[in-house]
């Protein structure tokens, strides 16, 4: 029943590997994702910020709230 | 009962194919359509982004969030 | 108890029908409707885009989300 | 325990009358109110789409998706 | 249990009085308040829009859909 | 298990107290806070409004829809 | 079953140290996390708002609401 591959399934194979996560106002968070949920509301450590593809800021642990993201792409 | 077709029953059929995900902010992402769930959660495999007809990034997997979804159509 | 008109009573009418719709940023699609759901997404087949009154692509079948959608008319 | 009015009621009362129904973009939807649900989605007949005090096109049968709508007026 | 004041409490005070309701757009609406409910969905009877501190239109019946109110204040 | 903090404790120790409101489009309304609830619709007496620093209005009581507010901030 | 790292854990481990709340709009928001819920409401205690990197106000308390924050960080 459960074989049909979910959206989460692809967060998951992801866990603890490097992945970007990009914002609806065009920022860019790249990082290990820790954890996620349904909201996909998503932690990341060794996190930096990116805008227009140069490094903003070392963020270290960042959450990011859900409903501000648009893609999760796992580097 | 469920001979009504609903939305859903088109991106059934489009699992395993190309299609074009269209965003909001205008961003369009070309891949093989992997999952999807009620919120329109989407993940494309070998996907590719463009912007305003250009192909800007191979991103490989990517899980785009649902509520930044115009339009999904099979290419 | 159901002789009053309902909303997706005027939708369930248009299947099957070329119906108009338009979204938030101002784009239109008209095609032929062939399912929606109680969140409006909705699905177009033979389904051509329009955006200033011109055709700008032909677009076979296109899964519309709902929450982008203001009006859906049948032509 | 009915007798508190809810705004439901007002648009009870409009049914098969002419409303004017605006949009968060500022179109305007003038037309006979045929029905509508919890979710505000409406479904106007002989209706016309105005813009600036514009009438701008002859629409027939149009259904509006309850959360682009922000004002519903008897005329 | 229910001595803790709510806000609707509020609006229920100010039913059949006069009424300012703004939009997130900036439109106000001054009106008699009829009706309201759990989305501030609202009533106005005898109202009237201003913009920018001026009459714009007199209304008559105003449904006003709850999610584009940002404040109401009795007059 | 309710010693943990929870966000709403802190406006429950702000009622009847003087406190500033936020609103996204930046307005700001300063007032003794009389009740709020689980969406945080939060009404305030003798209130004001400031825009930009600056005192725009006396509002005596008012009515503040919840998903318009940034921040509340006990004065 | 509870092993998986869930996103609230990240910030169950930051209650009471510094941390960094970034807003929509684009606010910052430094002080000490008393409290959160499932929304992502948010308290801070000796709080200041940032715009640009400059220091705005001292806020001492400020209730932030979830659904305008885009990420969390702990400094």
């Amino acid at each position: 029943m459960d074989v049909v591959a979910r959206p989460l399934d692809a967060l998951n194979k992801a866990r603890n590997k490097r992945v970007l996560v990009e914002l609806k106002g065009g920022k860019q968070y790249i990082g290990n994702l820790i954890s996620f949920d349904i909201h996909i509301n998503t932690v990341l450590e060794n996190a930096e910020e990116r805008e227009g593809g140069e490094v903003k800021r070392q963020l270290g642990t960042v959450f990011i709230r859900g409903d501000t993201i648009t893609i999760i792409s796992p580097q």
